[in-house]
């Protein structure tokens, strides 16, 4: 009984913490989304299309979580407004970002200069839906060649997504993915979920997918007045 | 502290318990490999390649490891010697297998009928890194969509393999990955590993990867003599 205490005590910390990020965030106007996918499935892709994209309407910074590397980091560094690396190789959870990591991030990031905070999580369909950040809205990107049962094989991460981003769409030809198979198991699921089906390395429905950030952000912002 | 303390605990009574698997195993020539990989990089597929090739020669049975779901031994059932689900949805560590739950798969599976036992892990390259299970071999599948830079950005998961599938060669022609850098990083973190690069859809490279297989069986096998 006592690890199941302390996994107990663990996410009821992380669920005040994130309520913290949550109150911080909102009150300098920043909207935050948590993105979360397998390795590869193009997370750090769908930053850079997103800011490419907004950067003339939105103040964009990044916080990057990674087990190990500043890949990403590099790969965005160049583009947003502030970029925060969180390497979670030596911590205890590793295997997630959680709400203390972004709650560290927050303090080191020019919040009254941002609009919109772009929060990649560690690649990992498992672990990160167990652990809210403080984000406005959660993210699940999943690419046509991890297959189509995915949301039934992986169902939390789906259950609690507000949007799924189905990537990658154009490798379609050359692969067997049914995609109103997955989107009824998604559905199943989560019957709430928006869905945008895009190719990052295309562009090919980013568009939707940033009008529906643009509209997400505004109703938030009125929320707060 | 406390926490850190429960964490190491668990860490030591997983590897107690998967040396006892291994004992197990051996006392009954049953060779183990644990396969480890990203979600939908192919780990179910490589398993029914792998039972198609080795079938008349070897007595396979599996484990199939999911987070919910059992449509991996659905596909499986009908072409291993026998099949045992672990679900892991509702256990404390459901992020990965663990030596305790292989334990239990082991007492309802005929030992003494089988020679070889594939092992699928859950669909994650970063728990599964902390825990063996009592295979004799760790098998890593990277697919090609993932992404060239994934022994940097998972390196644990990449330095403990003893061979690395790279899966999804069919795929190489829409898609922008060095291969020889992704070895040369993989090797940068495991001078020893063997590389096998394969395609499960069309069946190329599956003879090389069986013919290792059979090698380390046999190997094993007069050690255990």
């Amino acid at each position: 009984m006592r690890k199941i205490e302390v996994i107990q005590n663990i996410l009821e910390a992380n669920e005040s913490i994130a309520t913290q990020n949550q109150c911080l965030l909102d009150k300098h106007k920043v909207f935050a989304i948590n993105i979360m996918s397998s390795p590869g499935a193009g997370k750090t892709s769908l930053i850079l299309q997103t800011i490419a994209k907004l950067k003339n309407k939105l103040r964009i910074a990044v916080v990057e979580g990674d087990v190990a590397s500043t890949l990403d980091a590099e790969r965005v560094k160049n583009e947003a407004v502030a970029v925060v690396q969180i390497t979670t190789r030596y911590m205890s959870e590793n295997c997630t970002l959680i709400a203390n990591m972004i709650s560290h991030a927050l303090q080191s990031l020019p919040l009254k200069d941002i609009d919109l905070l772009l929060i990649e999580n560690v690649g990992n369909l498992i672990c990160p839906s167990e652990f809210i950040l403080g984000e406005h809205k959660r993210v699940v990107i999943s690419s046509l060649p991890e297959g189509d049962d995915k949301p039934t094989k992986y169902p939390m991460i789906f259950a609690d997504a507000d949007a799924v981003i189905i990537n990658k769409l154009d490798l379609l030809p050359y692969l067997d993915f049914d995609i109103p198979a997955f989107r009824h198991a998604a559905e199943g699921l989560n019957a709430k979920v928006k869905f945008f089906e895009l190719s990052c390395k295309t562009g090919m429905g980013i568009e939707n997918w940033c009008s529906w950030l643009l509209n997400e952000i505004k109703a938030n912002s009125q929320k707060l007045i």
